[in-house]
């Protein structure tokens, strides 16, 4: 089950954008006096060594293009050196102006450009058309998202054999912990804490800015290769309460959740978890979650997508601050009329973060094949939902619990060519996304009415269709092409000639010929249906089943 | 089709309660000098006439038995009579004490002795045990629900008809409108309405008591057959808006809101729905269904159950103010898995008042067969959900639209029985419900771990099933019996012998001595599996799949 990773060009030039961007530790340096748009600009100032700087030292500035000003939190690098980022959103000439409790830093004052952004620039992700994402240029996001838990708390070599799989992958989101795991430490023990002191006595008073500029550069080399970072901000993976990273005190979290904003908010490919399996961590209540995501919303001026994944017990996902749902229910996307049910009850993007993973584990939630990995992003896919990947295979005789899941490494699955593919249909598909067309009654369609239709069949096997669509955006004479892919196999074939739409009761139109689509008659195969030609009908306002 | 009352003896004896209550339209009388607990303490009071009795005089008591004071509004109910209505929580002693506007209506106050419940009844329902219900005295209430939008605007004889069905039905629970609806008017025309003046040309400024009065009755004779009333305040009904009731001015429709909660919120079956199909009444806001809901719960001195009732878009039952969720949404229970996907979401009692309808309908929407009524009863309550019925099954030939959905009258379908054996089912089970033994996993099966476990297979057909239970509440040597139910024959046959748990793997145990249970191989099959003997084991707090 050897999953071989496909060179391409694309690959290597970004490969080479990763190692450019392995930088030594900076000290203070001039402001730069351009930066993209969307890119990080940096203001690094010399200030105060003396007391505790993390605790003792304010430090923010105001930046203005001259229609807007943004003010955002600076923070204490380590070395006397203490550093404002700042994420522009429009071109022209900025200014900036700082402010302070200590002298050195206050009223520092500059002028810079923010020029336009580069090719892979897009901007970062937002919510887009209620149930999915887009980028801030408008350009569309289909997540396809996996998930290494604790791969920056690995040796070096490691961590960049994980770019170079990313970077060869068809992932564009990947979910990662700030905090290390206990899972996997016994071979990679995590070498670098986020607080000063010895990894199991931290001091909470002060943090380690060597770990945070680890942290920073490798969400960096993620931005620079088009992965989303979703950051999990806390977790209950510290199995013995060894490293004491979830049981700070409130104000020690609220401190943890403003510094790892001050530093990461200007990076676009940011968004925030604020937990794995949030219910799993013991020590936390309810209202504790509710306050993390305040404090970080009230932090964070660019207003990064923020969600929580859940263990046994589904956070309230209508609370205001949630901007998309992060559920782990594998049973959801085992088929699409399921996968669609959260989506009309939180009116959100909803993303299935967790879905069993693929592997050979003794523990049931990760024992999938990579067959039922492709299948669940199927089915959650024309649902209108997205889905997000991880795998769990260990080598005969292997107990080093070195899996893609944990620590990263290389994929061992057959999944990720076919989540590939599934990711260019879904780019070739409808810019605002999938969404439903007759929700309650076939579940097994999505797309947009009248124009573009994916059909999944998942575990049946029909070995033939008979030409027939929901009412909405159709009319007589409507025109349509029709594709068969086989999902496993990667292949989309043509069905020869056209049909024309022709009314055939109150819900539907068929084939004015009456023709069917015959069809292979095996698993994980998809219709794909586009318009091209005739007029387009209405789409009806009336209450379902009318 | 034609479904054939069973008469039995308490019918007979719960027909004559009916009829007995079929009072004339009372003037002021003396206040009685006891009332049964949760029975209807009424106050006549004889009042002011003049001006605008609705508008201009306000009315109150307190309530008190020394240990608490419950205020309830009065309300006038015509030609001089205003009316304070109260349900009491306690045996023993109360006193009350009005307050008014009016010199005639205020500083009455007198006592009155609150004997125990008699035999049937139990109380207010309430939320029990987060996702079931319980009457007030702690039984259980175990919902079978049906649907008659507006039997109360019907001739008198088929109203009397429906009452008389209903008794020899299973359901103990009935969704109905205030107002009337254009459906099955052409033939049956309400006749009266809840405004003074015309029913097209209402007077907002008065209630028309004879309206509500009415309405009283029918709802004191569901309550006497044992059927709570889930009485909906509003609908989108009214397709060309002819009578006015949904287009009222906000005040008019907190007032009415308050109006009907000072009528009937002392009678005990009363539970709130603010609407049926809420997002189809286009003249209101989200914002309007949630000011409804504090109107009521400001009103309600009871707190009884508060519910809506969506079309296609789903309200946010994660609101403080909703009791339980009612839900149409067919397709959530053709399985299982689908049902109990909205029980984490909500955290609440799931009940799925509209899951489609039994009949024949030209609308696809009321096309189910008895079967699979019965079936999605069966796959809403092993997920730990509850399900309503109603059907629209036309005679051939007749054109008049009298159907139990809108109007009442008769059951012409093949469900009733079958929902009767299964609420005998649901009454032998665990008291405090029904709930997913291993959710994600195996939604199939349905209980209390360890101790009781309904599993139903649907459409499925097996011939066999491999004796083998997820491990909560289980321990080596803990002892089963089984029976396989028919859920369409009603039959439940004893499986002989009994079986003896052995632990198979991490997550289960089989039978030690390796019996499977063979099956009919048919459709709608269940089993229903409980502890006879042996220990029982631990419930593991434990992430689910370790």
């Amino acid at each position: 089950m050897t999953y071989l990773p496909r060179f391409s060009l694309s690959y290597l030039v970004a490969l080479a954008a990763v190692f450019a961007a392995v930088l030594p530790v900076r000290a203070a340096e001039p402001a730069p006096a351009q930066v993209e748009q969307w890119g990080t600009f940096e203001l690094a100032l010399t200030g105060p060594t003396d007391g505790n700087p993390f605790l003792d030292v304010t430090l923010s500035a105001d930046f203005s293009n001259g229609q807007k000003t943004v003010t955002v939190d600076g923070f204490y690098d380590g070395g006397g050196v203490y550093r404002v980022r700042f994420m522009p959103d429009a071109t022209g000439t900025w200014t900036y102006f700082t402010h302070s409790n200590r002298w050195p830093l206050t009223q520092k004052r500059g002028v810079f450009t923010v020029t336009a952004p580069s090719k892979d620039n897009h901007g970062p992700v937002r919510v887009a058309n209620t149930y999915h994402f887009a980028y801030a240029d408008g350009t569309p996001f289909k997540q396809i998202g996996t998930t290494c838990y604790t791969w920056t708390h690995r040796p070096a070599e490691v961590e960049e054999q994980t770019l170079r799989t990313l970077a060869a992958s068809p992932f564009n989101k990947l979910r990662m912990c700030v905090f290390p795991q206990t899972h996997g430490t016994s071979t990679m023990p995590p070498t670098r804490f986020p607080f000063a002191g010895e990894g199991t006595k931290p001091d909470y008073a002060r943090f380690n800015p060597e770990f945070f500029q680890h942290l920073d550069r490798r969400v960096g080399q993620l931005r620079d290769l088009g992965v989303e970072c979703d950051l999990i901000l806390f977790h209950p993976y510290d199995d013995e309460h060894i490293w004491g990273l979830d049981t700070m005190p409130p104000e020690v979290e609220d401190r943890y959740l403003r510094y790892i904003v001050a530093r990461l908010g200007a990076y676009r490919n940011i968004w925030w978890s604020m937990a794995n399996e949030y219910d799993f961590v013991r020590t936390k209540t309810e209202a504790d979650w509710d306050r993390y995501f305040q404090v970080v919303m009230a932090a964070d001026p660019y207003d990064h997508l923020r969600s929580i994944h859940n263990g046994k017990v589904i956070y309230n996902h209508n609370q205001p601050w949630v901007t998309h749902v992060s559920l782990q229910n594998g049973l959801a996307v085992t088929e699409p009329g399921k996968a669609q049910i959260y989506r009309d009850v939180y009116r959100r993007p909803i993303v299935y973060d967790e879905v069993e993973y693929e592997g050979n584990h003794v523990y049931r939630w990760a024992q999938l094949t990579s067959r039922e990995m492709v299948h669940r992003f199927w089915a959650g896919t024309v649902a209108g939902t997205y889905v997000g990947h991880s795998e769990y295979w260990v080598q005969p005789g292997d107990t080093s619990e070195f899996v893609w899941l944990g620590q990263g490494g290389v994929l061992r699955g057959e999944s990720a060519p076919r989540l590939a593919f599934l990711r260019k249909v879904m780019e070739d598909g409808p810019a605002g996304g999938i969404d439903p067309i007759d929700k309650w009654w076939e579940p097994r369609v999505g797309g947009k009415p009248g124009e573009y239709y994916l059909w999944y069949f998942g575990h049946e096997k029909p070995t033939s269709w008979p030409f027939q669509l929901y009412r909405d955006g159709i009319a007589e004479g409507t025109i349509f092409s029709a594709e068969i892919i086989d999902t496993w196999e990667m292949t989309i074939t043509p069905v020869p000639g056209e049909f024309v739409a022709k009314k055939k009761d109150r819900y539907s139109f068929v084939d004015a010929a009456g023709r069917s689509i015959a069809l292979p008659g095996k698993d994980g195969i998809a219709l794909r249906i586009r318009r091209t030609g005739g007029t387009q009908g209405e789409i009806s306002d009336k209450p379902p089943g009318y």
